[in-house]
């Protein structure tokens, strides 16, 4: 047993109790009220790694709430460099009756650690931290050079990511990017998430009468609202659930029969998918599995549609006006902008005169696919792997993770997507845990993260960005 | 000038201050808290129209709130009996803020009186009052046995009618009907309403996933049920704005040649009916005019929908469930039952098996078409226009009154629709108002009505029922 496997052996349980003081602090950062908690969380981050004798370790103010960056820098020369990504903000708890114990009062039940942010994303990131603890407390040397940025606001958009990899561009420069946050395929099964979808988001109005009108008095007489854009929302798909926006799936990259067969290898069972769901049955576009049309097909849904009475009971009115929010999920190498624009010439086209149609954009973000061809991710499998004693798979991820694109974009360097969270964690919802054998193995992945790295030999996977 | 006509120009002002007492008390039946308030206005009633020696005058409790019945009986043998319908009870009267004065503080101005229920229905039952005060004052002889029966309970669906009108079936009879609680075409001209819209109601529930599932993870691999449901309203028109539920005009009785041509020549301004709505145009089933759309034709109308996220900016589910109600107005002989089997079946046909469908039902109301065959209609007519100086033109209202269809099938009796509001007179918003002309002149026209009835000859037309 080598002495940073049996550090993290024997301080199993202090890691917990050391993540469990982080997570008592309520870094909401979504809740103004809860501004001086985020800086608390920062400082509290800042002065744990501070323990660890990195070269240097600050924090970073922003337009919003303060990051926390640190670096090791003592590796020998020549030796590669790893960014590592976390956040140290977290979800709201509403509804707070829904816990079964307080978000902040974090507790271990059934070998879970219980609260929030406890894998959303603080667990993620003391995986890290215990990693490097565990190589400075046993005195063996880091391989390779590490930088951590951890912010304050992934919660809310990242909104001031961008500018903070600008201004800090030289600080930041790394080989390779290591974002832990995101969730494992299945119980300890080490995953590597390769895909992640992008968003285009807008919302349409659709406008008749000024005011809501007698459906007796005037019915027959003008366009209903509500019926329009449900007519217009229903020219959005063909009949085999393929998006019928014009021009939709242009620069859709097709899957290969590579990454066909690979996925149709994973041990998905869509039985048991279908059940998490509560649906009837799986639907979607045709000619596609279930896995590929939520991981690498573009999708569009309507995310909310209101007009007219919604009350109890019956109200007799032609309404004024009715809106929908709608929702695409992009793959490479749609763009949103592109696609937003797309969506709403469509339904500027098909908007019957009697109604009047106002399109609305709201941010969305780009989809990222990571090039897998590139020797790092063989690297990170070995780690990863190597601590959980299995085979490590790619996945994708339906969702977008807008700030893995910015980061990727600002590095331009290859972006590893090693998370340990588990699919049901509730990482947005009542009762987040974290999985205490994913927190324990994950905290050896990246301690022999760091190892396989700095054994990686070739000049150019090694050379520092 | 006969005496009823000169004591009606002369009471012309106190007449105004009498209905002004009586809408002072709030009547608002929708309004549990009002029930003392309803209660009171009947007691209000009955001790006014006992000053005019009704022969019998009386509070008829109900299940809700109590309706009153007056009788005056002393014509000759023979001659026939009019039931007045009206009804005591308000609309609420929110938002408060609104009312230029308060709603139970009447006020005159610009020659209206402003107030809740000055219009619907307090002046309309005070016409009738105030034509029987100025035959009792000026003791002139009712020509005609009157009865009247004045509902608390109309703005909640009258929903104890039914059962009044049958366990006072004999105290009701009658021979022909007059409702006063519509409006009149326009401004001082003289209008019968003949026909009434049916009303059926239903509301669609579309379910998908147990909970909102999130529109990244999930996207592309579950029907969306708002998607679904928009799809589903869709394709109740076809493109030619016709209700596209199979069997929905089965039943409808088509326009005559002669009933279009005279709707042609009505005085019906369509650009400023259009602006009224403020909608962009007027819109509706191809091959018909927009007044035969609204009073001759059936239509479908959904009254409101919802699903998902409703709030301001972007949130990205994929929303449990969608639901819409939706209204057909109909026409003879369509029945409000068997359209909401068809367009329920209809739904059920076209739900895909990715969510479930349930339907609703409301309660509706049967179509009403006057028998304007009948002579009473030429009678009416000629009292109307003696009132008012201008000819009198029938005309139909696309909205339901169901309480008419109820009272006409009751009595099987011809019903006179003869309204004295205003098209815009805010009869369910604030800022309610009468037309103190219409007032004036109505009380004359009701006047005047008593007496054209007591001059019909015809043994068909006078046979007591």
């Amino acid at each position: 047993m080598d002495p940073l496997t049996t550090f993290i052996d024997e301080n199993r349980a202090r890691f917990v109790d050391e993540l469990s003081a982080w997570v008592r602090i309520p870094s909401i950062s979504s809740d103004s009220r809860r501004a001086a908690d985020v800086r608390a969380s920062a400082e509290h981050l800042a002065d744990h790694l501070r323990s660890f004798e990195p070269s240097r370790v600050e924090i970073w103010p922003t337009a919003g709430h303060p990051a926390v960056f640190a670096e090791w820098s003592e590796a020998p020369e020549g030796a590669p460099t790893l960014l590592v990504y976390g956040h140290h903000d977290v979800q709201p708890v509403d509804p707070l009756g829904a816990w079964t114990s307080p978000p902040f009062e974090p507790q271990v039940r059934d070998n879970r650690l219980w609260g929030r942010g406890v894998v959303d994303d603080k667990g993620q990131v003391y995986i890290h931290a215990k990693a490097i603890e565990s190589y400075r407390r046993t005195g063996t040397p880091l391989p390779i050079r590490l930088k951590m940025i951890v912010e304050g606001e992934e919660e809310v958009g990242s909104p001031n990511l961008d500018a903070l990899m600008q201004d800090h561009a030289d600080a930041l420069s790394t080989d390779f990017v290591c974002v832990s946050d995101t969730a494992m395929f299945g119980r300890g099964l080490p995953s590597l998430c390769v895909g992640l979808r992008g968003l285009a988001y807008l919302e349409a109005f659709v406008e008749g009468p000024a005011l809501d009108l007698h459906s007796g008095s005037f019915g027959g007489g003008v366009l209903n609202p509500v019926l329009e854009l449900a007519r217009m929302l229903a020219a959005l798909h063909d009949s085999q659930g393929r998006v019928a926006v014009p021009g939709f799936y242009d620069d859709v990259v097709a899957l290969t029969p590579g990454e066909r067969r690979a996925l149709q290898e994973l041990p998905f069972d869509e039985a048991e998918w279908l059940k998490s769901t509560g649906a009837p049955r799986t639907w979607g576009e045709a000619g596609y599995s279930t896995l590929e049309r939520i991981w690498a097909r573009p999708t569009l849904d309507c995310c909310g549609m209101a007009g007219g009475f919604q009350g109890e009971g019956a109200k007799t009115i032609i309404p004024a006006r009715a809106s929908a929010k709608i929702a695409c999920r992009l793959v490479p190498n749609q763009e949103p902008d592109d696609i937003v624009r797309k969506v709403t010439e469509h339904l500027t086209r098909i908007a019957r005169p009697g109604v009047r149609l106002r399109v609305k954009s709201h941010s969305g973000g780009r989809p990222y696919l990571s090039p897998t061809d590139h020797p790092i991710y063989e690297v990170a499998k070995r780690a990863f792997s190597r601590a959980f004693g299995k085979p490590t798979i790619f996945i994708r991820e339906g969702g977008s993770i807008p700030f893995v694109r910015t980061i990727a974009d600002a590095t331009g360097k290859p972006c590893l997507l090693m998370g340990f969270g588990q699919p049901d964690e509730n990482s947005h919802a009542p009762n987040e845990w974290l999985d205490l054998d994913n927190y324990h193995l994950g905290i050896k992945s990246a301690a022999y993260l760091y190892d396989e790295i700095g054994r990686m030999t070739s000049g150019s996977e090694g050379e520092s960005g």
